[in-house]
């Protein structure tokens, strides 16, 4: 009996960010994930692509077999 | 850099726990924990005391240093 | 990018193990796994099957996507 | 009951690694840790330090409340 995890590095968006806040996201992914909650984390668009910006997780929820992650950006790369 | 995490294999309350629908309850537990979810857990009431009950956990919410567990009461002890 | 775990609250053996020591065992499982160190966990020798006794998880061993648990068995049932 | 984990989202020798082949090394961390598998990893001497590398972790070995973790070094930063 278990339960899958998976542990995330950074966060990938694919475009499916919502704002709520300034500068507060919220992002549902597939299955039950764990990101590391207060460090800064690296947030792209896409798994292979560049970093757009610099993350802290701020709240994770587990539901029904998805995560969301609730993350503030607190930095943006200038190149975009 | 790292998040600490707390593996838990078994609910213990405290008697903290909060009813939140017939057989769904709500309880809040100090630091970052994952509970198995969809899986059945044993819960207590005290970490070394008897089992009074099995239970599914079907939320988890991390965030400020605090998780909410959310479980549904599937068995209880009849003893108690 | 994620590295998949799956949490285990039990070992399952389907009779696998090999003994390493007296009462220590040693079982490689598929996957990247967490079994709760230093705690006792119930022994089963299928999912579904009866509780055969309860071990503490001594290690963990997690290389080229598997787990190697090694185990001291702490308790037998008695009506095997 | 439960098992206290550290989730770590990159690696922070302190000097203290040692080389078991030319590029792969050992490193013995206090307590119960994961660090992301099969995964390229930043490597740091200290905490807020530079970034020294980029690393593969190809083995954890939990036990004892230590963490041995087996990386492969696959970048080195060219400015140290």
């Amino acid at each position: 009996m278990g339960m899958p995890v998976e542990f995330n590095t950074m966060i990938v968006t694919k475009g499916k960010e919502q704002r709520i806040e300034e500068n507060v996201f919220q992002l549902t992914k597939e299955g039950y994930r764990i990101y590391p909650i207060d460090i800064p984390v690296e947030v792209r668009k896409t798994k292979d692509g560049e970093t757009t910006g610099e993350a802290i997780v701020e709240k994770l929820q587990l539901h029904e077999k998805k995560t969301v992650v609730t993350y503030r950006l607190v930095a943006l790369n200038s190149t975009n």
